[in-house]
């Protein structure tokens, strides 16, 4: 009786997740957090008009969604200018990156990404046995220069950039990465992780041609359109590289709601201006705290701020635990020298000043623990 | 500009999908279907509870869900008596499947089913290289001892039962499919797939340890709970290989949504009951529409009838393409001599009608034709 028999590349893999859940961390301290500011979800909200359709999807709940995401797709090609050929919907980025990984990586396979990237890329070229190769940030940007001069040595399958970057906050212009296509070794494939690209300065959107084969953009509605929980993520690509995926996806993964919350969050145009103007603010602010607080916020293209606290790791890590133990849900990049920062999510006016009020305290305690 | 190199296991999948969604057909059609009797969704719909739980939480669809499904895991605990440590919950028994596939499944990995069953798992063992060995049916359902006859000969990776069966309808008690446990070869998992068992006759679950690490139980929200465009599906298992899982999972892959839904569904035993209670009537209504058209309906534990058209295959899809061309939607088994059958999902009572008026019509012309 011993069970069954794993694969050997399973035996292999770590037990760790990529994140820890704030309910996870509401348990163990036996109550919940006064500020929910460390996912990067958007706590204003989303649209009235995908709340509706979400409450109306509901009493739907009992037909399953429709496994072509016809609509959804539909209304995301003319939003894009490309065909719905182009497009693959699934359950988060995160869903999407697990489902690329499967096609393109076998063990051994080489992959390259920035040291301090999104972990949960990592989690999945990992799972699928492939090796990643890091380049470090340039300052506090990923170094698309030194990306593509790692994937001409190696040949990599896949590239990974996020524009705007999580978890530094930062951005290149749209053509800075557009302008890297064309430099990605035959044989690789670059993805761009646009997660934040609706919050970013105009022009940050990379005009890309959504047939050319050597890249895949990812987006969501976890992030501007505030449906994190909804599980809504697609990928621009071309087309024989997108109906490789209805190879391995799960067709009948999508939640009907979830379905119907992102339709109805595309048409609300006004409400995402709103979103941005409101996260701007959201953004200013926390960058005023942290300047009150003598800290350097970094300039952000994203619904978070990235605050340098001035030291190492390991007085962010203390700041970040006194400010947990406050009460205040943030986290902070996981490698050096990014992890001298703690990123704080925007959010809504109440949760960002019961950071304020937190975050003075929460300095002189680590200060002194040094 | 050749695009990316999928792995060679990649290469060799065809571009089939499981199922094909009812919409893709009213999209074909022009018009919607008057009956949506195809998919075995439960159309008498979810707990007004689970409603109301998914519409309150669509306000809060800007939190991603708890990565852990903590709540979610310790209800289910409770309801079979045993640990959140032996629970994980998923995309759906269709999601939990894939994972659980590539958790076992190397290229080349032995598999054993039935030729006929679940064409979703097939569909992952093929997507994980996996090799099918099918056993036929015994009658109209799956045979316990053909599968473990086969198994003991090849010891395949994993042994899946489904119970009651889809398609037919099918059942064995519940201590017939324990007794399958003890004769699990050694590193073979057995998968006992009870998406309809709440359905199914006092009995019919199978009194198993959720710590026996020689088998896995699969479970849903989809079917008897109304719950199938929530995408919540579970498995029972022994902890180190629900453990096993966190390895690989798309941590943040279950909608917040569908996990309030599923939780208020459970704990509303009352709607569950009052569920059973409408699908047994509606079953018999089916059954006696097959009879008066001189049909014969098979017994069934789910809330599906699989109806013998007393033809071959042949001409029962000739009988589903009339019935589809009336604005009804229903699905037949996809292999002889269970394709001599066209599956008719439980629902309300204007749908049933509906395929009633049609089905006489269908029947006069699928017989003119042949």
């Amino acid at each position: 009786m011993t069970g069954p028999r794993y694969t050997p590349l399973i035996d292999t893999l770590p037990s760790t997740v990529p994140f820890v859940g704030p309910e996870t961390q509401e348990r163990r301290m036996g109550h919940p957090f006064a500020a929910r500011l460390g996912a990067n979800e958007n706590g204003f909200g989303p649209s009235p008009r995908a709340i509706a359709a979400m409450a109306a999807a509901a009493g739907e709940a009992w037909k399953y969604g429709d496994p072509e995401n016809y609509e959804l797709k539909a209304a995301l090609a003319a939003r894009h200018g490309c065909r719905p050929e182009n497009i693959v919907v699934g359950e988060g980025i995160d869903g999407l990156l697990g489902y690329l990984c499967r096609l393109v990586i076998a063990p051994g396979d080489a992959v390259v990404t920035s040291e301090g990237g999104y972990p949960t890329f990592n989690f999945h070229v990992s799972g699928f046995g492939g090796v990643l190769h890091k380049v470090p940030y340039a300052g506090d940007a990923e170094d698309p220069e030194a990306l593509l001069a790692l994937a001409a040595q190696i040949v990599p399958k896949l590239i990974y950039i996020a524009n705007p970057d999580n978890p530094m906050g930062s951005h290149h212009p749209g053509a800075t990465i557009a302008a890297m296509v064309p430099r990605v070794p035959e044989g690789s494939l670059l993805i761009v992780d646009e997660a934040y690209v609706e919050l970013a300065p105009e022009g940050t959107e990379a005009p890309i041609d959504a047939d050319d084969p050597r890249v895949i953009r990812m987006r969501t509605f976890s992030k501007a359109h505030g449906l994190a929980g909804a599980r809504v993520g697609y990928a621009i690509g071309a087309a024989p590289l997108i109906a490789a995926f209805d190879k391995i996806r799960n067709h009948f993964g999508m939640s009907r709601i979830g379905q119907a919350g992102a339709l109805a969050a595309l048409t609300d145009t006004t409400w995402l201006a709103y979103m941005r103007r409101l996260i701007g603010a959201s953004r200013d602010r926390i960058g005023a705290i942290a300047r009150e607080n003598g800290l350097v916020p970094l300039p952000s293209a994203t619904n978070f701020v990235a605050i340098d606290c001035g030291r190492d790791g390991a007085f962010a890590r203390a700041v970040l635990a006194e400010l947990t133990s406050a009460g205040i849900f943030v986290r902070m990049p996981g490698v050096a020298p990014l992890d001298r920062c703690i990123r704080v999510s925007c959010g809504p006016e109440a949760e960002v000043e019961a950071f304020a009020a937190a975050l003075p305290g929460a300095l002189s305690r680590a200060r002194a623990a040094q």
